[in-house]
């Protein structure tokens, strides 16, 4: 027993007893067990968000916790399952992109399958004629053990994972950038993938501090301009702003509104926003 | 103290303080307690879903685990509260017919009422004019007596719970059956009381493989029919179909749809559905 | 470590990993932590609501507890945090209001800053540029410190907090009141700031039972009138009722059905109610 976490991201909703049977199956594993949900409400098989939110929760889970995150388009086809181990935690994972994003922000991550004989011990626990629930029946049980500290459920090879194109920002011309929605919050806000670390971005900044964000200058009306501001209480009530968030990405939002609901931008759109502009 | 689990499933909804506060209710009577919440959005009453969501969850508790199910449309009324024991679980209930269906896939379950010394302990604590938060008042801290391993809150005779008719699957005429739909899912997919031991469902199988099933064929148009698949990558996006789902019940769906919305079908609804038509 | 438990109450939704991140960042102080969700969807910014939760939620915490309550309208702001301790429990939130009820019933409670230097430690751990999620950054941290038992970020000095309007029930003519609604339920029931302590309450009830509330009476068709009851099944299905609910406050409800739809009125909203009108 052990006072480990299992961090839990999915987009099973919070309707029915999916997610309460899967801890019941982890917790039958090890009773101890200490559970984080990050959300179950990711857009139905939207990988962008699911990977959004892994990379961006990855830092905050504390060392030995396990994220067990399940968005799976691909349940019941021939998609593979994921472990990655980076700084003392690890994810499971189906290995259908949703690690993208976080791979690429922790160079140092290691990625892997799950041993071949543990899986087949699985498979013949499975419920007769049950090919549709993998998060309880495949991913828990690992989470389960590698919260545990029990690794011999890793495949040692270090392998690759799939990898999708969801969290490309692409420089167009001097300050333009072309670049995805990664999430849409509770708020409606929409966080955007242009973070400081971009090239294009600091040079922006080096010729001094960003004042606006031109969103879609090629739509209709000439795009919609937001000013940048430190925080939501520099403009009224009902105008938009543009931010940092607090993961580090530019933020699209409207004070005491939603932004996602006045431009219809939600997870995986792409936009072009011109800095500045 | 233990590492003991409570699971719980109400109709209460994620607005209000009102499953905090039974579980605050429950870690005074033990602090080591872990919950599992099943969901808390089972639609408001509805003893079908509810029961649905009990007996399906049930055999992947651990051991140990008490099952607290709070759906309650007689509070304040005279219906009595209900403890089952099974397999070394316990399930703590108003007595309404919302085990009906567990009681049904469990026979070896000892079912039987508070104890009435206990029952006036409780009622004598009750905060003064409420009587309508029993969830709190009344079953939560028998909950967490169970949960403890203090079973002198059960009477020990053997009683006859209430039935409800919300699960009866009715053979019509050859491989016709009239049944309810037992919950919706998040995805909109509509799980049906229609399952693999069903002894209309073995003779349709012995004679073949199930390749479609024709649903409401009095209905207009001649009723829906869905090709019977293994998963939801064997239809393209936006068809229909239906499936053994991972409770072992014969689901109907739309890829990347909800079949919910297009059908107008809930818990509860009874349809009557053609094996092969 | 600990077994204590930490309380949440938040605006944020559930769809994005704010609070599991908050959570992350507790346990990275002490991985033995409880957790124990009142809601995450109080009405974005409502504080009304979100002070009825806490006050009403507070005697039911066992002794040890941190409520920790993020609902920020000033995030970014000169607003400062508070720390209220009352009973061997204590809560953590902006200074705003959100304690004013909870400050009301409670006499006892005492109320205080965190602690300069503990604060200047906080700031210095922020990541760069993010000045909007005080809840992760601050507010977390402190309530598990407390959690744990460290008191040394508290500064000892007791200050009066904010106080807001939003809970005040003003008597204006003989048996009736002006007063808010505090909350709407997950039911859709309206629970009012009309208590049994209040004496234009005591006054009405001496002279005799509470048999109907008369809601705006000055609005049209001389506003809506509700029997008082003891329970919902003391009522048609689709019929309105008054009754004291779980919290001791009146509510108005409609049988199997929502009154703050029927009524329009949300948490905030000010009525006038006259007491058997």
């Amino acid at each position: 027993m052990s006072t480990a976490a299992v961090a839990l991201l999915t987009d099973f909703g919070y309707e029915d007893a999916y997610v309460g049977v899967m801890k019941a199956v982890m917790l039958a594993v090890d009773p101890a067990l200490t559970f984080i949900d990050l959300t179950h409400n990711v857009p139905p098989q939207n990988l962008t968000s699911a990977g959004y939110l892994a990379a961006t929760a990855w830092p905050w889970l504390p060392a030995g916790t396990v994220l067990l995150a399940v968005v799976d388009p691909g349940v019941g086809s021939a998609r593979r399952e994921l472990i990655l181990e980076e700084g003392g935690k690890a994810l499971v994972a189906p290995d259908n992109g949703l690690v993208t994003l976080l791979a690429d922000r922790f160079p140092g991550a290691r990625m892997h399958r799950a041993d071949a004989a543990y899986l087949e011990l699985l498979a013949s626990r499975r419920p007769v004629g049950s090919t549709t629930f993998d998060g309880r029946d495949l991913f828990s049980p690992i989470a389960a053990e590698l919260a545990r500290g029990n690794r011999t459920v890793i495949d040692p090879e270090v392998i690759e994972p799939v990898g999708i194109e969801d969290f490309v920002v692409a420089p167009l011309s001097g300050s333009r950038l072309r670049c995805p929605v990664l999430h849409v919050d509770h708020f409606g806000n929409c966080i955007t993938g242009i973070s400081l670390e971009l090239p294009a971005v600091r040079d922006v900044l080096a010729g001094g501090p960003l004042r606006s964000v031109l969103i879609n200058p090629a739509a209709g009306r000439g795009g919609d301009r937001l000013p940048f501001r430190e925080s939501f209480s520099a403009v009224e009530v009902g105008q938009p702003l543009a931010y940092w968030g607090s993961t580090g990405f530019l933020e699209l939002a409207l004070r005491n509104g939603s932004y996602a609901a006045r431009s219809s931008l939600s997870a995986g759109s792409i936009i072009e926003a011109e800095l500045n502009g």
